[in-house]
């Protein structure tokens, strides 16, 4: 069966995210303001956090937004446009989670939504995962072992397949509309992060974006691969990694039908790469050799529409490009934009289709 | 004596670059396109050097552009515009450096017009220079120990103010309409570049950057402070160089009345830092911890406008932000934009006035 026929009418499912932060808002704020987005999607969480944050965003004189709390996953499907099916985990906190506090009954909520959500899409009940933002202190006072949501997805996955964590090799992709990128490394410092610019890594970075790109693209993706040192290090005058490491993982990859070009000059590969409403860039995709090195050019014309993709999965999986906001939660002011283009994201990423 | 009278009627040079390179070109270029910018600017190079260059860039019909030859400097300032006054080095080869090829000739014509210029402004004949690129393998054949424009400029400072280089510290500053950056190291490997940051180096390059735009903009400048590490090391979680030495630099900073502030995540603070024609950036410079920290932002939008200033040499100097460009070079076709705002940005540093 092919992924375009199995997505034919699967919902998608949001996961809450903590509920001290801005997650419950911007959900409401897409399904308001973005319909034709939001139309087969469900939110697994809270049916009083999402009536809470249906409030925070609602002026005087507003028509109410309905929350609708369903049963089973399918209901999405069934929903009339700006109302908000939300699927109520039973392990929730009782009483509401404060807005901008660090809590452990926050961060387990938050965990408790991003697992039932995995395991949905491993059963192949939802065509994608679209999360909202958890705080990784919250997480952490939960007890929950993992950093963050790609480390908890990619042990759910490992487990659902049959294999270890170190089999299930993952690498985040940030993309917007003039640029995507994929990192080798990601948190970890610098130092730690040079050293993992092993020949392996490189390639195993090209590999995973070759084949969650060529699905998307419905072609081999053009990949411009960034060197480590300034100047991809002038010939081994700044640095060896380039004609040691990087270059080898680069030929490697050719050789196995990948196209990939490279290590070009770091300064100037995303500007290459960028694409605007006048020119295409030059390559799909970029793979930066550590976490700032891609962030920073995805970042710098604003965050409002930065997609974060996890390639690797058996499951489709996006989120914002931002975090809890814990500073300006409750307020109603935070923008959904991030989270409504995750939303079209994970939908192209499945073929998603009414 | 102030620094506006003092340039009230100085000249500024612009070195010829690599006469391999497009150098002469998009200095005609610059004449021709923008002869107020160009008022008050003379050439150090050579005549012959200049007239193929107005070969290169004429069309069938053109009125073509007169080369001048000055004895002085001072006869840049009674020239009519859109005529080019070039003061001829009596030591340049004696037959044209063929376009695109490294020569021992194109270098040594390069070093001596750079080496004449910085003495020119060392000993106040002119206002300020601005240097067209040359190529440092060029440079290197005719057997010059510096690496580049900055350390021969750093060298004459040095020996001119009698004091020894390593007193004479300078620092890369990358400037466009978005953003500025100013780096606290340039050309080495990302990791000495780790070993590079230091409380010396990190605390000179905020008192560095402190004093020359406090010249440039009337005031002290609001500087933002990257991390080094993701996130800005997350308090010692991805790195202890936040904690143990940037911090400590920028307290130290501020206890001089220095407006810095910082270490802030490397992945937004360039984007806080960006001016759009909407909004004034957060901060009127950023200070990155390595070169494609700063590089990769300031070059994300374009290299056609970026401008390279050396800040902490006792003169004014700035550049175009690229190279000889060797595969265009001869063409006609180099893009003069990023040199004519090079000659904008060093009246300004100037306080240049006719």
């Amino acid at each position: 069966m092919s992924v375009e026929s199995q997505n034919l009418s699967k919902p998608l499912v949001i996961t809450q995210g903590d509920p001290a932060g801005i997650g419950s808002e911007i959900i409401v704020k897409a399904f308001r303001d973005a319909p034709d987005v939001t139309r087969g999607c469900f939110v697994v969480g809270d049916v009083a956090t999402m009536r809470r944050a249906v409030q925070c965003v609602s002026e005087e004189g507003d028509l109410p937004i309905p929350v609708m709390r369903i049963e089973d996953a399918a209901e999405a499907l069934r929903m009339p446009p700006r109302c908000i099916p939300v699927l109520q985990l039973p392990d929730m906190p009782a009483a509401l989670v404060p807005f901008g506090q660090i809590t452990r009954e926050g961060g387990d909520a938050a965990a408790h939504c991003v697992i039932w959500a995995a395991r949905a899409a491993l059963r192949e009940e939802v065509a994608a995962l679209v999360t909202a933002p958890l705080h990784k202190e919250a997480l952490s006072l939960a007890g929950v072992s993992f950093p963050g949501h790609t480390e908890l997805l990619q042990a759910e996955s490992a487990a659902f397949t049959g294999v270890g964590i170190a089999d299930m090799p993952v690498r985040m992709m940030l993309a917007n509309d003039a640029l995507r990128t994929v990192l080798v490394s990601i948190h970890m410092s610098l130092r730690d992060a040079i050293d993992a610019v092993t020949f392996e890594n490189v390639l195993q970075t090209l590999r995973i974006t070759h084949n969650a790109l060529s699905k998307t693209l419905g072609r081999p993706p053009r990949m411009g691969v960034a060197g480590l040192n300034p100047h991809a290090g002038e010939g081994g005058l700044f640095g060896h990694e380039e004609l040691e490491i990087i270059a080898p993982a680069v030929a490697a990859a050719q050789v196995e039908g990948i196209f990939a070009t490279g290590p070009f000059a770091p300064d100037t590969v995303f500007m290459r790469a960028r694409s605007s409403v006048d020119k295409h860039g030059e390559f799909d995709v970029v793979i930066a050799m550590y976490h700032d090195q891609g962030l920073i050019p995805v970042k710098y014309l604003g965050v409002d529409s930065g997609v974060n993709v996890t390639l690797g999965l058996p499951l489709v999986r996006t989120s914002p490009d931002h975090g809890t906001a814990f500073d300006i939660a409750g307020s109603g002011i935070a923008d959904a934009a991030s989270l409504i283009e995750s939303i079209q994201v994970a939908k192209r990423l499945a073929n998603w289709n009414e």
